[in-house]
């Protein structure tokens, strides 16, 4: 049986997107249908374990043999004719943003599944076996960096560093083991791509941006990601009575970074880079007193690495002039979290995607692109083939209730995907 | 016996401020001695609780009547030889800042406590009774409304209002109310002026700036405070993606309000007015998601009401344009918490304090000035004869662990004080 002719149960794959969102952290309302909302699952909450738990029981009830690793990422993996050889993987992740849609990530995990069950369904058996992966926090919002798991998988990130990360959006922080623990997915196998390897890696995600809905396409063939870092910024000044300090006699560290955060943005349009503030707090946070310290992260991204390193260079600079200018006992601080560096994707895996995108869609629908956002393909692909493969935004938004792709949309991402991996399947062989 | 001539124990008021500070609140160290730190001692805290439970046990111990009334302003009568008349107040309050000193608020109370004290010493009986006054919530730190319950008892704000507002320097808000019932100062008397009234009141207090100091003079006679305005600034943007949203189709909130605080900090140079920004939080609070939402709290003030509309006109004006400017989504919304009109000291009291203070410390060594803070003695001046006295803060620190008043500055403001209320005595009975 040819892989090119395998059936695809029409629907289904958006029935499961959409009851595992009812189901698991359904959020931010924006239209009348059930449909229309987002979803709040955040990390290693209560939802992720619900989720988690509905997906190991989907995918043993298909016959894959399940592995949970000490991050908590978990490995189903559907049985080949060649047992003994490293699977072919399909990963994504099932935890969101707080203000997060139903596609981000979720869309990845699930396109998978129905690659499985199709496979099934049809009786098809793949020469080697496939991984359906659900990496942990890919997101970054609850444990601040992100790629998290799949990063500790690669050995990029040490498993103890992940393990000690505080949570930043509950109200008593938590660390990424503490929860683990608590929800039951620190598993016994180690989180290592040396001994719980894979052959190549696929995932297929929402765009997240506007470019292929801009220019009437259908899939894009992600060939790289941009650059990120992610830092902190501490700045100290002295706590004073807001009635009785001249303006001249202050140092008043919300107006210093306040001047920060707009010489960020004037630098990111300089160097045709990203750059935002997303996380912003201070003491002591009362009326009368000018706050003696604000702590900022910044998010920062490029194309290039180069051109990263650039603005980053530059807002090292131009921060301590600002702090300097604004008040005598004013400093600043810089701590770097999380840099990801430029990503290019692996040929073997992108001519897969590639020939399956145009067979499906045809070549004018199709077109080769940079990612914005961070993936676990960046991970993954720093030890092994890996491509993605994008679908659609509307509006380009994402991280918002109000993500949007089209039930077509997602079908044809869907046999996109099934095709590629199968292709891959069969390239292994040859 | 004149009451020029009673007995000031040396030393005794100093020790009385750094016992009560060391029992409760000492905070944020300085310097090597244990009397080199800071207080803080939140409103309505459990060591509120703690300073007023003693404060009305020395109080009682003196003779003094005592009463508590709905918004736990504590009332300690020490009586006169007319008792049927009003009282002549003595009032500040114990409550402090989170980044709080020794001396703002607590040495005015605990100077009346020493007056107290002196006269009885002295076995001097006033003519008029003597009320010693602690004011809650005369910072507006944990709740977000200074001279809160003097404001309560004046009547120019319900008492309904002040029983609703939640604190924000706990993790989970909670009302006045709660925690005066909690703290158990939720008192039997009715908080009004009409029904619990006094003939005047007097306020020694730090100057909380650099004025005094400066000029190498002794004692500030308060003639008025200036104008000041608290309110709440919402800016909604859009949640998006920090990784994919192009600079030029964000609506980012962060940004437009610092571009706000910027524009604050220079309508408040050219209107010679003070702008703060104390009190600011974001949503949805994670590394890579524009944030949709910011709110801030402006304190705005001006030595005159006029000049205080000025700038409020001009920020109602320029914040909007601002948000319009910086993206398609944005919208800017205001919520005034507060405004505490210019305040204009009574004639009768500012000679009692201007006439005390010059026969101890001599004409050169005085100023009549305007108070950059507000006081309680702005609630109780719009409805009895009021006025203050100011003694030098060194480098004008103030709402910071540093601030500092030497001993001798201390105890010359208590000789000034003892005099101002009783020559107010001896006036009241020509
Ligand atoms: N795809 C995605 O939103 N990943 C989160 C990491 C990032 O911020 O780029
Ligand atoms: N004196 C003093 O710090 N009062 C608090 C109210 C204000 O912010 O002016």
């Amino acid at each position: 049986m040819s892989f090119r002719s395998l059936t695809i149960k029409p629907g289904r794959l958006l029935n499961t997107i959409h009851e595992t969102a009812q189901r698991f952290g359904a959020k931010g309302v924006w239209g009348p249908e059930s449909t229309q909302t987002g979803v709040c699952r955040l990390s290693l909450s209560d939802y992720d374990k619900g989720v988690r738990d509905w997906f190991v029981e989907q995918t043993k009830s298909l016959g894959c043999e399940v592995k949970i690793d000490e991050i908590g990422n978990i490995f189903a993996i559907y049985p080949g004719k060649n047992n003994d050889a490293k699977p072919t993987a399909i990963g994504s992740h099932l935890d969101t943003q707080p203000t997060g849609g139903r596609y981000d990530g979720v869309l990845g995990v699930l396109s998978g599944l129905e690659v499985l069950r199709t496979i099934k369904e049809n009786g098809f058996v793949p020469n080697y076996p496939i991984a359906l992966i659900n990496w942990t926090n890919e997101e970054g919002a609850r444990f601040p960096l992100s790629i998290m798991a799949s990063s500790v998988w690669s050995e990029q990130i040490p498993l103890e560093q992940a393990y000690k990360l505080q949570s930043v959006t509950d109200i008593d922080p938590v660390t990424v083991e503490h929860e683990l623990k608590r929800i039951g997915y620190l598993g016994p196998v180690k989180a290592s791509y040396k001994t719980n390897p894979i052959a190549a890696h696929f995932e297929i995600h929402i765009e997240q941006g506007p470019v292929l809905e801009d220019a009437n396409e259908k899939i894009g063939i992600v060939i790289g990601v941009q650059a990120y870092s992610w830092f902190k910024v501490r700045v100290y000044g002295k706590a004073q009575h807001t009635g009785t300090t001249p303006l001249a006699a202050r140092s008043d560290a919300i107006l210093a970074a306040s001047k920060m955060i707009i010489k960020g943005n004037e630098l990111a349009k300089k160097h045709n880079c990203l750059f935002s503030v997303g996380v912003f707090t201070l003491k002591p946070a009362v009326v009368n007193v000018i706050p003696e310290f604000v702590e900022f992260i910044i998010d920062v991204r490029n194309v290039k690495d180069d051109g990263l390193s650039a603005i980053l260079e530059e807002i090292k600079d131009e921060f301590p002039k600002i702090s300097k200018e604004s008040g005598r006992n004013l400093s600043v601080e810089f701590e770097l979290i999380y840099t990801s560096n430029a990503v290019n994707f692996h040929s073997d895996c992108i001519n897969c995607v590639r020939d399956s995108a145009i067979s499906i869609v045809g070549k004018d629908k199709v077109r080769e692109m940079i990612s914005g956002a961070g993936h676990d393909s960046c991970a993954t692909n720093s030890r092994v083939p890996t491509s993605m493969i994008f679908i659609p935004s509307k509006n380009g938004v994402s991280h918002n209730p109000e993500e949007y792709s089209s039930p077509e949309e997602i079908h044809t991402g869907l046999e996109v995907l099934l095709n590629a991996v199968l292709q891959y399947d069969a390239f292994r062989s040859n």
